[in-house]
Formats: C-alpha cells, structure tokens, sequence
C-alpha cells in the first residue's frame, strides 16, 4: 500500500459508512462545513450547548473541535464534547484557528489537548507554531510557510501521539515518524472564508471510518484541494468557486482522486 | 376550493403582504432561512436574544422557533417569542430539529408547545415520532419515512390544536382531520444544510398572510419543492443547487406553482 | 482631486495594505462579510469574545461592530472592540442595526456612541433616524428613504466627529459639511441577506487604509454597488446575483471602479 491508496481507501470507506460528524464550530464557517460534509458524503451533527455535547459526541462517529469563534457557552460544550469522544472512543480533529496569537483560545486548546488527545490537530503554520509554543499569526492568515514549521509540527505530533496536519500551498502531514505532503489546491482557497475548517471537517469524516488518522488526514486535504482544482478551473472568482467547490466535492469520485492527486 | 387552489391564494397572499417573519434559529440555517424568505417575497427579522424577542415577535408577522442549535440566551428569547406572539396573535411555527433524540432541547420544545401552541410543527419523521414520545433519529436524518408516522403526526396535531407537517420524499400535512400530501422536491434538498430549516420559515411566511395553518404549510413546502424541481434541473451539484434554489424562489409564479404542484 | 479620485485612491490603498478588519457582527451576515472582505483584498478576523476582543481590535486595522443580532456575551465583546481601537487609535465602523425600533440595542448603539466615536455611521434611512432620535423601521427594512434623513444624517455626523452614510436607492454620505451620493447598485442587493452588513465591512477595510473617513465609506460603498451592477447583469435571481457579487468584487479593478461609479 503506499500513500495514495491509503487515500482512496479512506474516502470510501467514509462514503460507504456515511459518518455522522459532531461540529463544535464557528459561526462563519458552520455552513460552509456542514455543506462540505454532506457534499463529500457525510452527516453533519452542529450542536453546541454543553447540555446535549457530551451525548452527541458520544453517538457521533467524529468530532470537530473548531476555535475559530468560542464564547463561554461554546467552550463549556467543546469540553463536553471532547470527554464523550474520549469515554466512547470516537476520534476527534481540533482546529485552533488563532492558537498563538490569542492567549484565552490558546489556553483552552492546550486544555482540550490535556484532556484527551485528538487524532488530528489541523491548522495554517501559525497555529501549529503558537500552539507548540511560538510565536502565531495575525487573524486567519499565516505568517509561515508549512514546510518552515515542520520540526514544530512532528515534535506536536510526537508529545499528543497525534497526527499534525499543517495547510499550506503544499500541506504538510505527520505524525512524527512519517511525512505526506500533498500539494493540490488553488490560491481561491484561501479567498473563501472558512474552507480551512471545512477541512478539519472532512478530516473528521475520514477519521471516522476506521481508517488511521494519518491517511484520514490525508484523505480529506485530497478530497478538497482536488475538488478545489476542478472547481478553479471552472470559476470566475470566489464566489462561483465556493459553490463548484460543493458541486466538485459530490461528483469527486475515488478513482479520479487516486488519479489526481499529488504526492510530491 | 380544492388543496391547490388553497395553496396559490396563500402563496399569492403572502407575496402581496410581503410578512415580517421573525426567525429565531441556528447557526448553520440561519443565512439561508433569511435568503430564502428575501427570494419568496417576505422579509427576515433575526432577533434571538431575550430581551428584545417579545416585542418582536408582538410586531412580527408570524414567528419561527428553530431547535437546531440551541444556547441558554437563544432558549430564553424563543420563551419570551413564544409569549409574544400569543399575546399578539401571531401565528407562530416550531422546528423540533433533533428532538427525541436529545432530551434537552426535547423538553424545551415540549415547554413552548405548552406555553402557547403554534399554528405548524414542522419536522422530519424521526423528530415528529421523537416529540410525540417515541424514539427520534441520528443527527439531523431522519430513520423513519413520513408515511410511517402519519397517525403520530395527527394525534401530535389534534393534541395542540395545529398543523404538523412532516418531511420526506412525499411531504405529509395534517390537522388531525385532514392530509395532504405533496410529492415534489428533489434529493439535492437532503445535500444543501438549512434546506429543511428554510422550509421553515417559508411556512411561517405563508401563514402569516392569513391564510389557515394547513394550507400555509402547504404553500411553503410546494414553494420550496417546486423551486426545488426547477434548481435540480440545472444543477451540477448540491453548491450550484442551492444557489438555483435562491434563483428559482424568487422567479417562480403562483401559477406556474398551480400548474406542476403534485398532490397525489 | 475630485470625489470618483479620492474613491480610488482609498481602493488602491485598501488592496495594497490587505488590512486585517476584526468583524463583531450578526450570524446571518458573518459568511458574506468575511466573504466580501476576502474577495476585496482585505482579510477577516471575526472575533466576538470579550476576552480577545480587545486585543484583537488594537491590532486589526479596521473594526467593525453590527448589531444584528446582539447578545449579552457579544455586545460585552464589543465594548472591549470600541475600547481596543480608540486606545490603539484604530478606525471603527458602526452598523446600527434595527436602532429606533428595538429599545437595548439603540442604547448599546448611543453607548458604544459615547465611549468613542467611530470613522463610520453605517445604516438605512429608518436607523439612521432611529439613532438620531426619531422612529425607526420595521425588521431590517426602512420606511424612509436615503434623502429624507440627510438632516438628521447631518446633525448625527456632526455630533460626533463622524461620517454617516445612508443606504438607499441613491446612498447618502455626510460627515455634517460636506455630501457625497453615489447612485449605483441593484435591486437585487436587498434580496440577499446581509449585503447592507458586508458594506459595512468593507467601509471599515476602506478606512483601514489612511483614507479619510469620508472617502472611506464612499469607496466601500462604490465598491459594492459597482460590483453589483455587474454581478445584475448575468444573475437569474438573488442566489446567483450572490455568488457573482463576490466574483465581481474581486475582479473589479480601481480603473473599472472610476469609470463607472455614479456620482450624481
């Protein structure tokens, strides 16, 4: 088996077992990822009350943790729901958007990460390094390039035993003994707010299906970034991109993206 | 007067009134409800804090209580909606998104039920079982058909004295005496998050115009299925759909509705 | 130096800094705006935590602050936002929001008012009166239009040392001496949900740049209303109108922009 076949077999396996994803996210980004989920083949489940996140987490097959926008009450739920993925052994992707450059969420990232360990850990270079204890970005944007952050990224990797999954032009994936870089995608990514927590959400839905989180990771960034080079050749601008990027996303069958996809 | 006759003059009613419809809903939904509503001819009012929910809902021309991600503040502004319109008159609609599966939001719907009833329940099989005391769905789908709790629905309706329409691939309406049901729509509807949440709030708009409870939620659901019918026609897939759905909302005709309507 | 000129010049500006705008606004309008942001060449960062709201506010360029969809968490956020920026010395963009027609957020609009005054007043004819001490409209549409206020406009923007702008089918801007209209734009624009709050957070983008206040929100609005000219003019409806809004904002170019704003 090599890289690109691990791929193809996490993405069918998530279409064939159609997991129900757990969505603890942001308020920009939570139609964009509930729309990608289903696009992509799977079930999203957003709810985001500490009184009903813990038995959700528990049900679901995944979990997405996602700081983008938390608030006391979203934060209280992240814990919920981090403790029932833990006591049910469901995986769960966190996405510390901001980590490093916003002392609160840094703080309750590390938090979630003590508490139990996530399969993956998804973020843009900055996070990664802010939240292995650098020095983070400004806003959404990264200051770094993934390929610069990639000692942080599998020392993270290495102390959580979790999979570090840094995007970038070429994203860089490890989980502190292996690296896959894949290098689809287009710059019109970067112009749709909240495609990178719709990755993190299609990691969960890979991660789901039994597959091992490196390749889960994987599968998702694949999924994406090639449905995101079909829908750059066919769009005028981010805003016909977004949605050929669902479009692409559903019609993305597993043999095109064995075929297409770039492991450099 | 036959069921779409009833349907047209609502759809009529509603585009000549163009109703305020005050939506108290969730996070994912909440930019399509109002687009959706915008695109049929009726004008979103997004209050869901409690201080201002009552006299919104009192100045509103119909209310909709959306359960789909429910906080504390969010709960306290859909019990003040609640009163609100019943103190004013106001036709209101709930959306038990999830319940009988999460006993939280379950128990609230139960309490706004009993606090005022309102004019439609809308929900899928699985939340309509789940609110009349069985067992509910996974997520946001629905492991039930809608035929199969069509004697759920009308005890559901004749307990409280309102409509409850049920979701599916053939819609079921009932006030406890009467059925409709509505056989259009497309399974891209189940691809675009927020699809039945619009759903929704077209229902409250069509009730708000005057028109009786059955027949409005009739009117919203053949709107958005027959714009539904038109949108899949063109689509590449659920991203290109949804956008078409918005397009086709605003361009359909009571009469071209009239016409393609299925009532079987 | 003429009108159409200082536009452009604070268009040029805005896309060469790429400023960071921190956005406490609604939860229907928060995709669009960071959206519309993006595909101007500014970038989002959509922090409404009082937490991190002020420190973020001191660091961004821009900040903006709508009132939405106001809750008791966010609008403490925006009390820190409003005192991160005038400690920092960053222009802020208010977008009154339902001000005259609901009572907590006209005294949370006069508040923030107080503690400092922001570059921009952004809002209808109806808040526009609403804030100035007359009534208001009903839900988020107006009573009034853009040229019956333009007193009250005036007297609002003299008061406090800022420019109001008023939306409408010719929009009024005045910093209390001076008068900019600008008459472009489509109907369309009032079809989709949140398209008066993206302006906003594109005047603050503008003001983030060194432009003057006035120019600013003169630029933010040609900006939106030119690309909406031409996104009208291949959109079938509101759906498609939204994604090509987005398309135009990024493929519209300072020259294009001067050629075609209406400054009547």
């Amino acid at each position: 088996m090599n890289d690109a076949d691990d791929i193809t077999y996490a993405v069918r396996a998530m279409r064939q077992s159609q997991p129900l994803v757990h969505c603890l996210t942001n308020m920009v980004a939570a139609p964009l990822s509930a729309n990608a989920l289903l696009a992509a083949g799977a079930s999203p489940a957003m709810v985001d009350n500490p009184h009903e996140a813990r038995a959700t987490a528990a049900a679901a097959d995944a979990v997405l943790v996602n700081l983008g926008t938390p608030q006391e009450e979203t934060v209280a739920a992240m814990r919920e729901a981090v403790a029932g993925a833990a006591q049910a052994g469901t995986p769960w992707v966190l996405d510390p958007i901001g980590a490093g450059t916003l002392p609160w969420r840094t703080e309750i990232a590390r938090e979630l990460l003590d508490l139990s360990p996530p399969a993956i850990i998804r973020g843009n270079a900055s996070e990664i390094l802010g939240l292995a204890g650098g020095e983070g970005g400004r806003g959404v944007d990264s200051r770094h390039r993934a390929e610069d952050v990639i000692d942080e990224a599998a020392r993270l990797a290495t102390r959580y035993g979790t999979v570090v999954a840094v995007s970038g032009e070429v994203d860089h994936l490890t989980d502190g003994d292996r690296l896959i870089r894949l290098a689809n995608g287009s710059p019109l990514l970067a112009q749709v707010s909240g495609a990178g927590c719709a990755l993190g959400a299609l990691m969960a839905a890979c991660a789901a299906s039994g597959s091992g989180a490196l390749a889960a990771a994987a599968a998702g960034t694949a999924l994406l970034t090639v449905a995101a080079d079909h829908a750059a050749a066919i769009a005028r601008g981010p805003g016909s991109f977004a949605a050929a990027l669902l479009d692409e996303l559903a019609l993305l069958t597993p043999e095109v993206l064995a075929e297409e996809v770039r492991l450099p």
